[in-house]
């Protein structure tokens, strides 16, 4: 099969791509999906995307944990909202999460429209995420989060380290997939100093959130894929799916 | 006065810009804007970019010059397309051309109803383009006509062109002219040869314009800055700008 991999930018240019037989990666990687990835790594029953602050409250009474993120900030009143440190096994071991966030779950509300399969992409699992793509009969489609709209350096380069871990296995690339691996082999050996160009970057260091960042561009520190069933991000069960 | 440099990646990012105050550069390398550029430079009174191939016939008895292109090709029956070959001195010297092409004059038609300024930028006018950009006091957004709203690799290595020559001047850059100007210092000392990575590229090869590539692909062969003025574009009166 002629498997291709193209990554879209940002949201907002979703709907020029058809996805309803590829596996969309959501990818937002300072922070949501890290912290996903973190989260479900560590023994999270499961992650609830919601699209709004305001869908959050809707479990309030369910026993389940409730984070959520604007602007790169606990809303007031949340348990968290999207710092990976939030997401250790004594916290969130067992539990079910509701999350909200800036830009990563309005990727994914989109994608999950019409994709085959949404899956979540970060540095954190980039190898376990890789290698589960190679074994799958499928074209991929690399779904940046960037920031309200606009394209970002930091999704785009973990899109840029999955294109250079899947060049041998897919055979089409387009012109953003092309930009993205060229740029990842330009900042890899030190992401963080490459990403204070960024824009984001000194958004983020306003936030006081340099530990999540650091934190963030680890590689392979996880082996969970989180994966999209019904209304959830749940664990995928790597085995049953080679 | 702080001057910002945005890179808009492909024209279904536009609304996403405030660009009420800011000049847009229109960017359709391959091969739109360098067929303008290069016309302008040759004489052209004037350049009439329209949106559709119909509306060209709206000016077919009066004279004028009549260029339609769709996906790569000459429409039948229109004096030429967009290739850079058919705007010489002789062809066009001292006649208006109506043109329409599949991704610049889209880009132009959004660009013009919210800035303050429109000009056309290609590599053949980058240095007259940049020395002009850094006497005004306007921000600057460079506005890629990408491939059908997606990006293409070849507009956005023109703008980090831009980027990298307006370094010094301007204070303020997104993620988008970070990374164009990095790809742009990747592939600048052969650009024909990182081109063939692209999508884009293999689609001109099929059309068999090889050579307007390469023509495409030279730098700072005009000194032209072609402007929209009301609904045409002509040739910017730099000195008066000054």
């Amino acid at each position: 099969m002629q498997k291709s991999i193209e990554v879209c930018l940002t949201p907002a240019l979703l709907d020029l791509y058809a996805i309803e037989d590829s596996i969309v990666v959501v990818i937002d990687v300072l922070r949501a999906t890290s912290s996903i990835v973190y989260g479900i790594d560590n023994g999270a029953a499961a992650i609830i995307p919601v699209a709004n602050v305001e869908d959050c409250l809707d479990y309030s009474d369910k026993g389940y944990l409730l984070a959520a993120e604007r602007d790169g900030q606990v809303v007031e009143e949340y348990d968290f909202g999207n710092s990976p440190f939030s997401y250790t096994q004594e916290k969130v071991g067992g539990r079910t999460v509701v999350l909200t966030t800036t830009n990563g779950t309005k990727a994914l509300h989109m994608a999950r429209k019409r994709a085959h399969q949404v899956v979540m992409g970060s540095f954190l699992n980039l190898h376990a995420l890789c290698n589960w793509l190679k074994t799958q009969d499928k074209s991929v489609l690399l779904l940046c989060a960037g920031w309200k709209d606009k394209f970002n350096l930091e999704d785009t380069l973990f899109a840029g380290a999955v294109v250079a871990e899947l060049r041998k296995d897919f055979t089409h690339f387009d012109d953003s997939s092309v930009a993205a691996e060229d740029l990842y082999a330009l900042a890899k050996n030190d992401l963080r100093t490459y990403l204070h160009k960024s824009s984001h970057s000194h958004r983020l260091a306003e936030l006081n959130i340099e530990e999540d960042v650091k934190f963030c561009l680890q590689l392979n520190l996880c082996q969970a894929i989180p994966v999209l069933e019904g209304d959830a991000l749940v664990s995928l069960k790597v085995t049953q799916s080679l």
